[in-house]
């Protein structure tokens, strides 16, 4: 049996103002860290222990492990950074707020971008500053990898590939495995995991600073997953992950 | 041309008290946490960049490291950590005072330990709570390598194969290289890089949180070396380092 741990960053600054962030390399806000900080006294509390842990390029997830890991003096266990557990990316709309986005294109295209599977935002051309090859943080990833939009389609891709080439051969060696990422490229990670159609997973919202458990069997096939706090704290945080006026990717 | 920048964590809260700090992993005080943003602060207005980091085990090099990378971000770069990094182990006298060690031993005896190369500390017991085994951070060092106690020389001989195995092969790739590690650690890499002998390495006392910067030519000589900040904070923070009433390892 394996035991493996998923936590979505805590409130980032952009959350706060309600910015479509995707990419964008935005700080924890001080509530983000708290919940970070929340987060790893639980899993203490419950006698979690890992022997790896994961993230992105992101400091907003980069910091929310670090504090989770600090409050479990698990400071010193190997930590891999990969820009395929980043956020998705969303294009154009980085940056822009949820409102600015409406009156621009409609509240319904919005929500199709945000709610839909497969519907790309409108891309960054590649003199805009926000081109993540103007970011020297991504010098190293091909450019075929180099994202100008993404759907969660083409998140789950890259966040997959990851997964199998360096997440699952760890757990299957028997490696006690966290990982602290971002809506979507978590949601990536719970649909390959609870085999979940296109459909399903878009009704998936994973709260922030929130342990996500499963239990895997030895083909890494669910056999239980639960959510680690007291029941109204994590539907208050779903509730609010859900909500369709509030960005939080 | 390579360039190689040391960095010795900032006051931990055992200095401040003035204990024999060794692998005991305590935390940075808020002082020390202050000498590393400082040390971040300066990289980044000096314009360093660096393409991989490295530290210990412990959290106050890990958190100085952290810490630095914040200021510059940096938090995304592959980040390795080693107990072979780790401050030299002070055997028995760890969590000691200086005054209760001197009571106890004769202030020569103290400073024999402190300031000789090779004369090793009082060793601890292997049923002693302090023996590195009794913790899970060395679960998977091999029994040989797990100190009782060390002098300097044992630190440099573990500083060392770390250096050439995995460190010095990225330099010669071409890699910006940090290294956020100990009072003893990093004189190890000093007396490697600058060719000292035993007598010249003790007689160099590297100030905390300060980067010390290595120009380094092809086979890896030193070309140029200076520390990083103003010249009066530097010699005040180096007579503190050489203070024989302090203890500051």
């Amino acid at each position: 049996m394996h035991r493996l741990v998923l936590v979505r960053h805590g409130e980032s600054e952009w959350n706060k103002s309600n910015l479509f962030t995707g990419w964008t390399d935005v700080d924890l806000s001080s509530k983000g860290v708290d919940e970070a900080k929340e987060a790893g006294k639980l899993l203490k509390e419950h006698k979690f222990d890992f022997d790896i842990a994961y993230t992105s390029y992101l400091r907003r997830a980069i910091k929310t492990l670090y504090f989770i890991q600090d409050e479990m003096n698990l400071l010193w266990i190997p930590t891999y950074k990969t820009w395929q557990l980043n956020e998705r990316h969303y294009g154009a709309l980085q940056g822009l707020s949820k409102l600015t986005t409406a009156q621009k294109y409609g509240e319904q295209q919005v929500q199709l971008w945000r709610r839909s599977y497969d519907v790309l935002p409108p891309a960054l051309t590649k003199d805009d500053e926000r081109y993540p090859r103007n970011d020297p943080k991504y010098k190293d990833v091909p450019d075929q990898f180099i994202p100008v939009t993404e759907s969660l389609k083409e998140t789950i891709v890259r966040v997959e590939d990851y997964w199998l080439r360096e997440i699952k051969p760890q757990i299957l060696a028997g490696k006690r495995v966290i990982i602290a990422a971002h809506g979507n490229s978590l949601r990536a990670l719970v649909k390959y995991l609870d085999n979940l159609s296109a459909t399903e997973i878009m009704q998936v919202n994973i709260p922030t600073g929130t342990p996500l458990v499963y239990s895997l069997d030895e083909q890494l096939l669910p056999v239980e997953k639960y959510y680690l706090g007291s029941d109204t704290r994590i539907e208050h945080k779903i509730e609010k992950a859900a909500d369709p006026d509030r960005v939080m990717e």
